[in-house]
């Protein structure tokens, strides 16, 4: 395939996901019908789901953009990271209220928590591997195994989601990081 | 009023709230329908709305019944023993995905959030007493504000309510909430 059409392709199905964000977050996965998809990427029906087959397959694409950007801070600068940018620009994750509105099917359908799962696992491999340099350093207390500690830090990560969708992320949540953040840290 | 009314009253209610709290554990707060909400509760919907107003009013009633319940265990054992109680009996907790449903809700629909408010602040307080008496009794750390410390407890909450919603709640969550509370404790 010659590459002008690559970039085109690419561009259509950004255009896509940038409209069907903003669409989520502002209806909801349930009220995000396909005529509210198509105002808001601009695009018709036939052209949204050339490119997705479904409305979970955009949803899910959503997450794995996500978790991509995410991951990438992560690796580098750790989870709190990731949830200091999130109270910084919590417009920016109004979306991820569709998350917990699709708890349910998480809990009750195997194929689409699959799905999931499998977009999720990036965000949690990168965070791993950054405990696991930490803790080579010296820098992670050792009293506590591994993966307690990221069950820990995710946990956090979803209360920070529920509080970010319910539009309760402005109180003291700065300084709730910090002490987050010293919890994992050896004590010097 | 005599008294058998009052008790007859009482029953009624329960028996509503029982049910619609299956129901919406079940079905999800839009997939509550009046027509399962009568099933559920084994009652028409001319007695269940002569009792709630409405679906809000029924769900906020709930909120307001495991907000009292939890408060209960928080005024004398903490919030991290409300988790671990949840933890302990997921399935009892199922409904609480519904509270992540409307998260959209609470920050759009500014009636709605007063009243969730209301709801929950009970067991804010009784949180937040426990923490003060634990404060005075110096086994809570002096070196950040109680009420970041509050605010840390209930970020971790709504984070086990998504896990508990999602039906993750099987990992290594006891080992996290062990982390949790040595935390907020004062180092020996």
């Amino acid at each position: 395939m010659p590459k002008v059409s690559d970039q085109h392709l690419a561009a259509r199905k950004g255009q896509i996901l940038d409209g069907a964000r903003h669409c989520f977050a502002q209806y909801g996965y349930e009220g995000a019908t396909v005529r509210r998809l198509e105002e808001a990427t601009g695009l018709s029906r036939g052209a949204i789901f050339h490119h997705f087959r479904d409305k979970d397959a955009l949803f899910l694409a959503l997450c794995h953009e996500d978790a991509q950007r995410m991951a990438e801070v992560a690796a580098e600068q750790g989870l709190v990271q990731v949830m200091r940018d999130m109270l910084a620009r919590p417009e920016e994750f109004n979306w991820l209220g569709t998350r917990l509105e699709i708890a349910r099917r998480l809990r009750t359908d195997p194929e689409f928590r699959a799905g999931w799962s499998q977009r999720s696992a990036e965000l949690t491999a990168a965070t791993l591997a950054r405990l696991e340099r930490r803790k080579a350093a010296g820098r992670l207390r050792d009293d506590v195994p591994t993966d307690v500690l990221l069950g820990y830090l995710d946990l956090v990560l979803d209360g920070l989601i529920a509080r970010i969708a319910s539009g309760h992320a402005d109180d003291n949540l700065s300084g709730v990081l910090d002490l987050v953040e010293a919890s994992v840290r050896r004590k010097s």
